[in-house]
């Protein structure tokens, strides 16, 4: 598009430093900077862009007022949250100013009645879910980078889980928003309500839009009660088509909703245990070929042994080869730390592996189909793909391991060519480029690829709405 | 805005008429298209609007088609689903072409694997739910006119009901829909999956936007197991802060998400009760102010039971003066009756009464103080306001009693300025105007109060963006 954006000049760092303070500011610090010109995908692409300021608002009028100063300049202003984010949108590719978020940090309420809490959108998640389970509640929309990603972020990338299969995503549990608009502007929206239909619902349009329509300051989340019981179980089995078959008899049939049900291909699960010194039973089996981590909750002890039993007979009766159910506080926390932390195992192999940011969606019943694919485009490139899943939903997360015959200096290059056609097949089978990370800068040719000229030229005029000069995250998503 | 828009020529009726058939155009009939004019907000306040043609497509290519030809003659096309909205929306006060889906009624796919059933947008939304219950499964975005609503409608209201409590609305339960874009371009949005961070949701934009933004033709929506047991109680209240107490024990104490939960207030239950000349329990109780109506879901009966302990000693000692349990068929159906058409109870007053077609939201911790405000604001326009409410949702619908000294031909004004009135209250307490009815024409003018200049702004632009020339449903919302 062109845009002529305006730089910072020495007297805007002067204006921006009376705004929020010269402890809130960084300007000349190269390696500073570079901090915050930068996300998880700069660790695994380089991708790394230096802001020409960052500023730490502490409060929603100091973010207006950076703002109100930005507009009147036509600087970049990118929002920044925990720099968590896989996607890039975080990377201020055209420099200007880095907002980050860090600063609003403060729970500011947690209502029982209504069933909310009110946060600043610079909140760790899980301080969030830490304070509400004082209260016997539970915020349910978090995602797996729950202990560093901040509140403000998962509604920018509509960020999602391991437990989105039984809670949905973050976008279900976001009741209000505080949004700082392009020229200073604050918005209320929504409120501590789950229902309305009052006009168009600026809301719903703004969460996953990477920072790009408005600044999220202030977030109201809903709240479900907490407790219960839980038990988390490993389970086998021979194929993948199985794995589909017994999970969609366990919801469907069994009327079951596990917190979580995990896939990992056998070469991503033993390695990560060997990985972390971790023994997992079954892992010398030579007919496994897939496992299920399945995480289970119960009101009561009775009611989570029941569902126990049911979700067992099921996985049994439907080509589970054994049922592994943890017996002890050790057995979870190891369970979950080979899923959780399974980028490190791959590396054992002894060569580069390219930790995909990418993560597609297929519909649930495409997820065999999706598997061929994956071994046929393994083949293609000559590489190990090896797949951690939440499987349920369709959501694949992927590792490529790198053949001998490329040369590391082309590694990531050719990485991404076996991403980009791993997201042309999922779009093929119905699915969706990104089920939580976003488009950012990585997934933005591919995006663009994969919809109408119509579709773009919409989206076009929803940005225009919100943020005419095109000052707000320049270069994402669109 | 001045809009020219363009008429309907003979020619244009020609065109319509190769694409949709002789039989499926009303174009010389007056009555039928007064008809195609109204909906329940007509028989309300007597609005109508008539059309110059309707027309009926039964594919989306001649939705596609219709607005090919509407788009290059400027002409507004008006969507229609079952005429059951409450706010006007479906009301053609721009004339033009009114666009019904009624022929657009084919279940088209249940898929048990993917939980998702695939409908056309003129579907009523009852026959949604016992086509997918055959498959064990349940279609739970439903509001209380599935009877008749249309699954189409339901999406462009974002409409709830008694169950959103347990089950959310509307919006929660949709996956993906199929829309024809003002310019007669088809757009596919969402699919076969619960989780997707892929650009600006264009369908979370187009969901409550009734019918200003895009044609909804067909729509994907979630399904999840059906089965298992309710038991239905009336539970009867000394005054409404007691109730608001027992429903949020219910809830976050106990865990207990009831399938409804629904607030009757003394007169509309017992006046309710008697025109239908059913007897209910404790409306002979003299201590008894306000009922709650609620049903209990369990998988099986022993959880059901369980439930039912529970929520029952909860509320007895959370003020409730008795518990009673339906225990036939008989007295579900007797109790539901009541509740769901209570509007003819009131005229056995005599007196004319307005059914408000408003539904204002409150957040829930305000409920008492909606109620209280509800009693000034009778006192002050001497208007008897009876309430039936969603209460865990904070939703209020009423009926307002005609005062002796107001003529006939004023009342609907009055009452309007008395539903006024009760929106800036329930604004000021932190709610919104409509729960589930929408804006339509009947809060077009309250709800532009409500929002600053610059929502309204890009509320405009959005709107530019999806349809530059105006021609959906022209004059609604904004």
């Amino acid at each position: 598009m062109g845009q002529l954006y305006g730089t910072v000049t020495p007297e805007i760092v002067e204006k921006l430093k009376s705004i929020v303070g010269e402890k809130n500011i960084i300007f000349e610090d190269k390696a500073k900077l570079q901090e915050y010109g930068m996300d998880t995908l700069s660790l695994i692409t380089g991708i790394v862009a230096e802001p020409e300021v960052a500023v730490k608002p502490e409060s929603t009028a100091q973010v207006s007022a950076i703002m109100k100063l930005a507009s009147s300049h036509k600087i970049p202003v990118t929002a920044r949250g925990a720099g968590t984010g896989l996607a890039g949108s975080a990377i201020p590719t055209s420099r200007g100013i880095v907002l980050s978020l860090e600063k609003m940090n403060k729970i500011l309420e947690v209502d029982t009645v209504d069933r909310v809490a009110v946060v600043e959108a610079g909140v760790i998640t899980k301080d969030l879910c830490r304070k509400v389970e004082e209260y016997g509640l539970m915020y349910a929309g978090y995602p797996m980078s729950t202990e560093s990603s901040f509140i403000g972020g998962n509604v920018a990338t509509n960020a999602g889980g391991a437990k989105v299969i039984k809670y949905g995503n973050t976008r279900k549990h976001i009741l209000g928003l505080e949004v700082v608009l392009a020229n200073g502007e604050i918005l209320q929206l929504g409120g501590r309500y789950r229902k309305s239909t009052w006009g168009y619902d600026l809301m719903e349009t703004i969460i996953g839009s990477e920072g790009t329509l408005a600044i999220v300051t202030r977030v109201i989340v809903n709240l479900i009660p907490g407790g219960g019981k839980i038990l988390d179980l490993i389970v086998p089995f021979p194929d993948t088509e199985t794995v589909v078959q017994a999970v969609s008899k366990m919801i469907v049939e069994g009327n079951i909703f596990p917190v979580a049900v995990e896939f990992m291909d056998k070469l991503c699960l033993t390695m990560s245990a060997k990985h972390h010194e971790i023994t997992l039973p079954f892992t010398d089996r030579e007919d496994v070929e897939a496992y299920l981590i399945i995480q289970l909750h119960g009101n009561t002890q009775e009611e989570l042994e029941a569902i126990y039993e049911k979700a067992g007979e099921l996985c049994l009766e439907n080509g589970a080869l054994d049922v592994f159910a943890a017996e002890s506080r050790r057995d979870s926390e190891n369970i979950w730390k080979v899923r959780e932390e399974y980028g490190p195992g791959l590396r054992l192999l002894g060569k580069q592996v390219y930790n995909n940011p990418g993560d597609v969606i297929v519909p649930f019943a495409k997820v065999p189909e999706m598997m061929r694919e994956l071994r046929k485009l393994g083949e293609k490139y000559n590489t190990t793909i090896a797949v951690v899943a939440h499987i349920a939903d369709g959501n694949f997360h992927t590792l490529y391991v790198k053949p001998d015959e490329v040369p590391p200096e082309q590694w990531i290059d050719y990485a991404k060519k076996v991403y980009e056609e791993m997201t042309e097949i999922a779009l093929r089978l119905g699915g969706v480029g990104s089920g939580e990370h976003g488009i950012g800068l990585l997934k933005k040719d591919i995006f663009l690829k994969s919809k109408s000229p119509i579709e773009i030229e919409i989206m076009h005029g929803i940005k225009k709405a919100f943020d005419p000069d095109g000052i707000l995250n320049p270069g994402k998503i669109i």
